[in-house]
């Protein structure tokens, strides 16, 4: 098991008891139809069947009700959609006020629905990097608690749980396929799936087109970019955190990237094969075989599908051209 | 708790250790936004997520296992095509030969599936009326386990297992609305909610086009029709079995018929609101809610979204037209 991370077992399987159950125990199976399209064999993770339709709410959980029990009322965080809708969504239901800050060119049906689940939402012009300023400066103007998506370890541990079901989970494999984005679901699935199944490889899958963290891990040194160039908007970062990065380098055994071609394959595949809708972030796994097909011929590949907030004329466009 | 059927609580929660867990307790969740949109609570239990894409399974894992356990070594069932697939999973797994017989137009998808999943399928000229008629044939040539759908109560109470997960589940409702074809799902389910949740309302709901059980259930004798023309091919049969109908009597609280057009406008809600594409059978709870939101206003309903085996071509010809 890797040691010295900021990760541990003991508070993993904690965290698992604070998230609701109707974001736990997802569908886990084999997708037979996709795996002969791919050459190997494929199981889902299928996170997005609940209410905020991503596996952020898992660490929202964790996040929300641990603030609930030490008397917090506030909590403000920067989004690029999928985390401000789950905090907003646990937020609710543990009573806190939720404020996202977002990059107006946001996915609009992200921002929608963090603004249906009753948050306030505020936007700035620029990416989620300049979001997660705009968010530190509320947090200390107005003194309440700023969450840092994968920088607040809750966040990592709340991803992680997949890991323990996968873990857990019937078939076994050889090989995850993680997207990584600022590294929490990275992270924590690779640390659970590492000390509970040594022998199974832990791959991240980046976008060529926001490949900071990917460049960092290769070269073990954060390494930032100056622009992303992605529809994978969930995984869009430009500045690694240096913690994350550490645990990254002790759990994952390679990190790739894909282009926009092989996530909009991967997303098309996931259509016809599965009958599902998927955000891009979602299809880096498939993306990652797609590219590399010899890597993955005739092993036993689970891949976590995290999110489906995607935006339907864009999804059209993308899909069916 | 309705008594003189064939179904049985204790059955049931026999039956429910036969289905692999990969069947079992699947998505549910609310949606809120669609709720919204039908000016209801919508809850939505999510029987696509496994290797079938639809509920059949859990009638299947128990006929299969049953069937084996026994010493059984072949099965010939006629199906529209999700229960002809899931018995090809199910009796694979069991080492079991399966015949489908399926009409020649059949959802292509499906029959491809059933290919894919290795079960010798025969085509009729006809519906699934006809199909029946020659599986039984089939059955008495060869010597082979005949399953027909709803009249084996395996297929009853394996659907049935959806309702203990619906009585067990949080939140809880005032009424489920039930895809109602040959009855199974409609009858197990329905038993199980009457039986563990007293005051919850049962409908059961079919399209117009396919009214046979529905008119039956009303006028408390069976029906048959002559034809059918519906785009949910999952629930078009047109001769009620009489034992079906006097569960179905018995924990019915309503049978409704609903419009072509309400199921593709139910299909495409279940698209932009909660990101599902499904076959059509799927959206005739929804189609329910669309042609009487008086009934459903502001009440707390779930439905059985109970398949999403759709050829993708004729899902966007219904949806985006």
């Amino acid at each position: 098991m890797p040691s010295g991370l900021r990760l541990d077992l003991g508070r993993i399987r904690a965290a698992r008891r604070l998230i609701d159950p109707m974001f736990l125990d997802t569908p886990l199976y084999r997708c037979e139809s996709l795996g002969r399209a791919l050459g190997c064999t494929l199981d889902i993770k299928l996170e997005t069947a609940n209410p905020v339709r991503s596996f952020k709410g898992r660490g929202a959980e964790v996040v929300a009700g641990l603030l609930a029990d030490g008397g917090g009322r506030a909590l403000v965080c920067a989004s690029a959609g999928n985390l401000g809708q789950a905090l907003a969504w646990s937020g609710r239901r543990h009573g806190l006020d939720v404020t996202v800050v977002a990059s107006r060119a946001a996915t609009p049906v992200k921002l929608d629905r963090i603004r249906g689940l009753g948050a306030e939402l505020e936007l700035v012009d620029g990416d989620i990097e300049v979001a997660r300023e705009r968010a530190a400066s509320i947090a200390g103007r107005r003194g309440i608690r700023l969450v840092e998506d994968s920088l607040d370890v809750e966040t990592c541990e709340g991803a992680a749980t997949i890991g323990l079901e996968l873990a857990g989970g019937r078939p076994s494999f050889d090989a995850v396929l993680i997207a990584l984005g600022a590294g929490a679901m990275a992270t924590g699935v690779g640390y659970v799936v590492k000390a509970l199944l040594p022998g199974a490889e832990v791959i991240c899958v980046q976008p060529r087109g926001a490949p900071a963290m990917t460049r960092s891990w290769h070269e073990r040194r954060v390494v930032t970019t100056d622009a992303t160039d992605t529809i994978a908007d969930g995984v869009a970062g430009r500045h690694p955190i240096p913690a994350v990065l550490d645990d990254l380098l002790a759990v994952a055994d390679d990190a790739v990237l894909v282009s926009e071609a092989s996530i909009v394959a991967g997303m098309r595949l996931l259509l016809e094969h599965a009958g599902l809708i998927v955000e891009p972030s979602a299809a880096l796994g498939i993306a990652a075989i797609l590219q590399d097909p010899e890597r993955f011929a005739d092993r036993n590949i689970v891949t976590v599908i995290c999110g489906s907030n995607v935006d339907l004329d864009a999804y059209h466009r993308w899909v069916r051209a």
